[in-house]
């Protein structure tokens, strides 16, 4: 188990690493994309590739006895297990379609698993500069200011995020579009962001009190967003109300107050689905 | 008719206008708000009031002759009609959820019709430090830079932005939902930002491909951003396909290149709610 001077240190070289990711991505940012297409709709860029490559050579160079996983893992860097051992959990650049058409919610996410537990979270919008940073048990921070999740109580006064996730079969679209229609008439708004750690990020600060994606990328996406809602006094769930399985692709985060009111809402959206 | 420097100070002043009330939006937007509620959803804070005391007093002071319209309009100054007069139609606060939530999508829209034609806008989002501006015939910019609608001309590579708007009744949340259905399965993917004004500017600058919104609170929403869009070489539109009405609370906009297409879709998605 890492002591909480190694703690420190771990979060420090994330963010340092972040920081230098999102120098790539700011200055790819207004510059013409060479993209390669990843099915129909996902993207990948050489900002990307160039950022994932940062930020796992800078890690595995500190600490080469860590494991490391992200969404373009290498063979030579990369596992697609998560096992106990302190395992780095990567998103080079969250937002890769937004990027692509310079909307400004992109994001390097940098998480840090150790005995499966999001212990370390970092988050940095380069176009915001908006660094979101925490360690389990020593709080969530936005540029080194202390944040919290809303204290909101109410679903009708709860600005919702989701999105719209890349898979366009029928029975996919019509699921979310059918989720969305039963949410919208218990909540005042929806946000679509286009960035499911930048989303979460959102539930830790309180510009938004209810997020839930289905069927995002993997775990990329939620590792250091998860610590981050946490540390922010905020929960992170699994959309059916069962705990939240960083390995499974779907996830809820609210406050305290919100939790089992957003779970009966997204249950009674599910069973709308059944019917 | 204005002449040429006419328009210039008429920008001149709207910017003025604009950048002092997005201080007080800046100033406001981490503070604890004080709210009112118009309706379930709609919000109007003491922020939106100062705006437009603020604008209306600047604007009127310069050019006492001109007319009015403002989304919270008071008797003291305001008309509901649209005439051929030169007339400010002015938002002090689009994306009021937004604001009350600290989500940073908001904006000052100052719009100026002449001939009923819109013909000087500014759209400032004081948290971004973001001024979009256009005169009629002289271009469209952002923070000074020349902008430009995008170059996409597939609709599956294509950002869509729109918004669910405020009404609750289950004709208008079905009739979005399945206009978002319809939709998604031609497009790349969709972004919400709860921001009428800054959707018609992510046009103008490329950061979204298509818009599409019904039902928004007026002319105000639109009156500016209709023509930064146009300055940017780009299009709007009523989504039938028809020509853009400011009085109609329905718009549309793209590049030359998708508008055919993405009327094509919009009415697909109509003819969906029809059967």
């Amino acid at each position: 188990m890492a002591d909480n001077r190694s703690l420190v240190e771990f979060l420090a070289e994330a963010v340092e690493a972040a920081k230098n990711a999102g120098e790539i991505i700011r200055k790819g940012f207004s510059e013409k994309k060479n993209v390669e297409h990843k099915g129909q709709v996902d993207l990948v860029t050489e900002t990307d590739k160039a950022c994932e490559d940062l930020i796992f050579n800078h890690l595995k160079n500190k600490f080469p006895e860590h494991k490391f996983i992200g969404e373009e893992t290498s063979a030579a860097f990369g596992t697609s297990e998560l096992t106990d051992d302190p395992t780095w959990i990567v998103d080079p650049l969250d937002g890769t379609t937004n990027f692509v058409h310079g909307f400004p919610f992109v994001c390097v996410s940098i998480g840090l698993t150790i005995g499966k537990v999001p212990t370390v979270g970092v988050v940095y919008n380069p176009i915001f500069d908006e660094l979101f940073t925490a360690i389990r048990g020593y709080g969530a921070f936005l540029n080194g200011t202390p944040i919290k999740a809303s204290s909101e109580t109410e679903l009708v006064k709860s600005l919702l995020a989701s999105e719209v996730g890349t898979t366009r079969d029928k029975s996919t679209v019509d699921a979310t579009t059918n989720r969305v229609n039963s949410l919208l008439f218990k909540v005042r708004s929806l946000r679509m962001s286009g960035s499911c750690a930048l989303n979460l990020c959102g539930v830790a600060c309180g510009r938004i009190d209810l997020f839930y994606e289905l069927g995002f990328g993997g775990p990329w996406d939620v590792a250091a967003g998860a610590v981050i809602v946490q540390e922010a006094g905020g929960l992170v769930f699994d959309p059916s109300g069962e705990d939240f399985d960083i390995m499974s692709q779907r996830i809820a985060a609210s406050n305290t107050h919100l939790k089992d009111k957003f779970i009966d809402a997204l249950r009674e959206a599910e069973a709308t689905l059944q019917s």
